[in-house]
């Protein structure tokens, strides 16, 4: 249903080795920066707001993270090796560090269940395409 | 398999008759976002780039503003409806722009074609939110 | 200081007659996001939050369509000036209803006066656009 | 004229020490996403954008990542400094891949000797975070 795998597959120079990984990727990089967002804009609306301000920030820094490292996995050609992995390495980092606070709240608020499973997804994602970009 | 859908139903004021609506709606702007972004690095691989110059530019208008509208629809709570009708319509409009343009150059390149599709199926999306959401 | 007027200035095909708004707006458009994205960030750090629920809210609403606008005002090759007008409009209201929101609280938050100042030069630069691309 | 300072110095939790050079990295970054997008909008006006697609990638990546790190930047809460150093870190290479292709292009095209150079005094500006925050 999605465009992504035939985008990447139509592309002039694509990367058949790393291709499925890359689309799987894109795919966990949108879905977590989407949980995130609505995870914030949720706990916006809970009585315990002060003790989500951390969790609020996280969701933030991680959505922003996400969809920038969507954009630049978006475009196969690679121009340069080394920003494909110095963000995936950041957008990793950011998911780890979002899908701990979420952990915590998780017993209270089902939101943040759901978002940290985005994010360990997320961060499992990037994780699976820096292996097979370093090899 | 996503988590877009769990995160609508889970947030404290989720508008329950919108909801399908607004999750197929970001599904369909992520998917858009990411085939524009990939139809416009594979255009720069192309031998008559010269000729593919507006659907680039065009590609970029229509990623960054589905980008952001998946975002705003991401915040269910929907603090100023407003806001959504206006930013969907921009929207609206940018898939419409870089559609028209794709499909003039589908039957040369497979990428303008499938994301010509992501297009109008985003455009179709962003319709069906502003129908609901005039009611 | 900013390279913004001369990225427009050595653009091959500039539109002298908008290059003075052009660039002020996108500099207003910075400036909003920046401010927005941290009234949030501040706001999360005050006591009462719950309070500002909605100015949260609608300051990453705002962030995200200033964010947006200025990469299509970055694109001086304008190729589709429907695509302007509309994301000029929808970026306008967003500044309003986040301005509107902030100087409710401004006596209070020294963070909302400024942003709500920030908002509303950024909604007179959108505005200034609108009406040079429509003569 | 800008917001940025004050929008730091108001918020409940600021962190002194950092204020000025995290203020000056904001308008680097902002600057640099500015100049990257007109550049990659300028090149695809240009008689050899052939030579110039390597270039106009470039743009795109790092127009991504400085958006985004401006983002992370302006939440100063600074909910993990960990996110604060691999981004910048991220974001620090990509200027510098950036500047070093449109440098190459600099003799023949203007906006990318501008592009170049904003490209680099970002690459300072993070460089100059990261120096302070790993005290």
């Amino acid at each position: 249903m999605l465009h992504t795998h035939q985008m990447l597959q139509t592309h002039p120079s694509p990367q058949p080795q790393a291709l499925d990984d890359v689309g799987a990727c894109i795919g966990a990089l949108h879905d977590c920066a989407q949980a995130c967002t609505s995870c914030a804009d949720a706990c916006l609306g809970e009585s315990d707001i002060q003790m989500l301000a951390r969790c609020i920030r996280l969701n933030h820094d991680c959505a922003d993270l996400c969809t920038a490292t969507a954009s630049v996995l978006s475009r196969p050609s690679m121009a340069a090796p080394e920003i494909w992995a110095s963000q995936l390495q950041a957008c990793l980092i950011a998911c780890r560090a979002c899908a701990e606070e979420c952990e915590r709240h998780a017993p209270r608020h089902e939101h943040c269940r759901v978002c940290a499973e985005a994010c360990r997804k997320c961060e499992q994602a990037c994780s699976d395409v820096l292996s097979t970009i370093r090899q």
